[in-house]
């Protein structure tokens, strides 16, 4: 196994016994960017001298830290002061931030190495980057943080930093393989991360193993790591929700989707059918007003100063919907979404976690747009946290990823419910 | 009647109606600023030749803005593309971001001038900056947003923009004898604001009337401003609320507040008392550890890299509760302001408004502390609106304000509560 192969929980310990360094890790993964890059272009920025001081840094520090040299990629909407961040727009071209994102800093204090700064979408929305999915140039990696999670899938990082408003951490993840963890909302801070619309904006993680997610979950929460339990929970109670969005996934997905669950009960777990209420079907329209009104007030400076250096695609949607929303649908449509809070806790209730699709199927075809991101507008909207795990394949050998959701603030049982899951098709 | 004793909504009348121009209005502020500044030290930053060149620009415009030609002065922790911003610490000393804030572009795109930019204490937390009150300059403004509450009660803009995550612009605003409010906890966008805790940050607006408050509201939610209704409300229900905190106002504070609850109830108003369940004496408590333990991951990056250069205060109370709270004692702290955010729209249920003290009376002597908070900890933790009215006078002859609160996402509702009451005093 190549280091570069390594999970950032497997790095922090060889680094610990002493079997290898940051430097040598950080110089196998910049190798591997090097061969791949040319391919893949997850990167938006990357310095590799910077990185090998970073990592020599790392290596003179007496005690080791939670990440204790692990490349991390940092989507380019998140602050760094080394490096320059331009939130996927020509307009902010050569903008280096003073301070780092408070996650950023203490992604360094941990001792993880900020790799370089990953493709994004325009501001994090849909005009794509330039980025290809690792398996398959011709396809997209998702958006909207694109190269953080084609990185993560072509394991030139272990870790990832994204950012979700919409489907923008679980879809690409999904798509390329990865897992992928949006937070409870409200949960990791957002200083000098840039904000696409508040009231649905979270971070998001993006890894290889559900291990790493709750690893660097807690780094970025400012904590001492805590670890799972030593050992799985008892089987989870499972609600298999088949939402109105059901009928948009391939039909492959939708098939693996139902052998999973089955599955996950033959292996002990309860699992049962559960029907979200009607008034799910309002989340679509309600979280465009809310997001697409709060989007095209974050971008005044933008819109007043740069407006023709905006992409055709954000003028003529998101920031057109913006514009036109009035007050009184943006009011409604906060309420039905915090009305759908309200009724998602009485849902998830009854089980530890949901089995949701997360995607419609593979990464489809073409590079003019990110795929379909429908599947996380329930679970974004209503605050529950979320994760992503790469179960099956496509019909072009492809993955395709299984989303489990609990409840708010139920983080730590979608982790160890996920662990358990995960361990059911490791096997 | 001098231009800059003007209020927005006279200013924007004025130059309509074509009787002057913002230049004029710019011109009289600057010299009342020129006059009085080496007493009061609201300004962190002012460039007067930019200022009239900004004027000039607005009186080129074709059409009259909502806030055309209005002066308006920002606190320095919020984001300015042509101003630096520094936050109150030397350690961001000489920073210009790239971009306004959300709130700065819109009130440029309204018609309003960046007066400069007003003193805030360290991180908009407690470490004083160098700001006086205006009627006495042994006395503090109230902080954080120190240098807008002196500003606007010294007639030096009509406006301001503060902040508040405990009392930031309530109190100082109150001290400064003006109108002052906080909005429902996520209403207005803070893309470029200095994030201090967000479970609980949000804008300040300062104003010395209810109907600038209701205009610059809507500027800054990038809307076309609402007037509030032709006619004033009918008496609205009040009710008169001692919290626990009831003992710390001066026994004039609370002899003005009950002799208001009578001249209301004279008035028409259907005043009762109202008690808080006794659960609300948690709120100290997990306030301060919810803000601390957020505080202290977003300033990560200047703990790391600048911790000589921050502030004893600051290192001694918000930076140690926040390093020292355990992860449990956070998540126990937000549990029991969800808890209190329900029982609070239990209470107000009953009302149109809270009548509530806004500080414990006039502003202290003093210059290195910024006075009382403790009036602000219940409505600030549990999301809901409020606004401070300079109705009374202490024993020293300085103002002391009474503060209305409306259940969140009533913030209109509170607009024309709060237009009723003051009538009752102006009259």
């Amino acid at each position: 196994m190549k280091l570069h192969d390594l999970t950032a929980t497997q790095i922090v310990e060889a680094i610990a016994d002493k079997k290898t360094t940051a430097e040598a890790v950080a110089r196998d993964c910049l190798e591997h960017i090097e061969a791949r890059e040319s391919q893949v272009k997850a990167w938006h920025y990357l310095d590799p001298d910077a990185v090998i001081k970073q990592a020599r840094a790392v290596d003179a520090r007496a005690s080791i830290g939670a990440l204790h040299g692990v490349p991390v990629g940092i989507k380019d909407i998140i602050d760094t002061c080394d490096m320059p961040t331009e939130y996927g727009t020509p307009i902010h071209q050569g903008h280096r931030p003073r301070v780092d994102a408070a996650v950023v800093a203490l992604t360094r204090r941990a001792g993880g190495l900020i790799m370089g700064k990953t493709v994004t979408t325009e501001f994090a929305n849909r005009h794509p980057g330039k980025t290809s999915h690792p398996q398959d140039p011709a396809r997209t990696p998702g958006g909207s943080s694109s190269g953080s999670a084609a990185a993560v899938g072509d394991h030139m990082v272990p870790l990832a930093l994204g950012t979700q408003t919409t489907g923008s951490t679980i879809r690409p993840a999904a798509y390329c393989g990865c897992v992928g963890y949006r937070p409870t909302w409200g949960e990791i801070r957002c200083s000098g991360v840039m904000e696409a619309a508040g009231s649905l904006d979270t971070l998001g993680l993006i890894a290889r193993s559900v291990e790493d997610i709750v690893l660097y979950k807690d780094v970025m929460m400012g904590i001492e790591p805590q670890r799972l339990s030593p050992t799985l929970m008892q089987p989870p109670r499972i609600g298999f929700c088949k939402t109105h969005f059901w009928d948009q996934c391939d039909l492959t997905t939708q098939k693996s989707l139902e052998d999973c669950a089955e599955h996950l009960a033959r292996a002990g777990a309860k699992v049962s059918a559960v029907t979200l209420p009607a008034e799910f079907e309002q989340v679509e329209q309600a979280h465009r007003w809310v997001s697409s009104f709060e989007f095209a007030r974050n971008r005044a400076w933008e819109i007043d100063h740069h407006y023709s250096s905006i992409s055709q695609t954000l003028r003529d949607n998101r920031l057109k919907d913006g514009l036109a929303c009035s007050i009184q649908t943006y009011r409604q449509s906060r309420q039905i979404l915090a009305r759908l809070r309200r009724s998602m806790h009485d849902v998830i209730n009854d089980f530890d976690v949901l089995l949701v699709p997360a995607t419609s199927g593979e990464a489809p075809l073409g590079l003019n747009a990110t795929g379909n991101a429908s599947h996380c507008l329930i679970w974004t909207s209503t605050h529950v946290p979320s994760m992503t795990l790469p179960l099956f394949k496509g019909p072009h050998g492809l993955p395709v990823g299984a989303q489990l959701i609990a409840a708010r603030n139920n983080d730590r049982l979608l982790f160890e419910a996920a662990r358990w899951v995960h361990k059911q098709f490791l096997a």
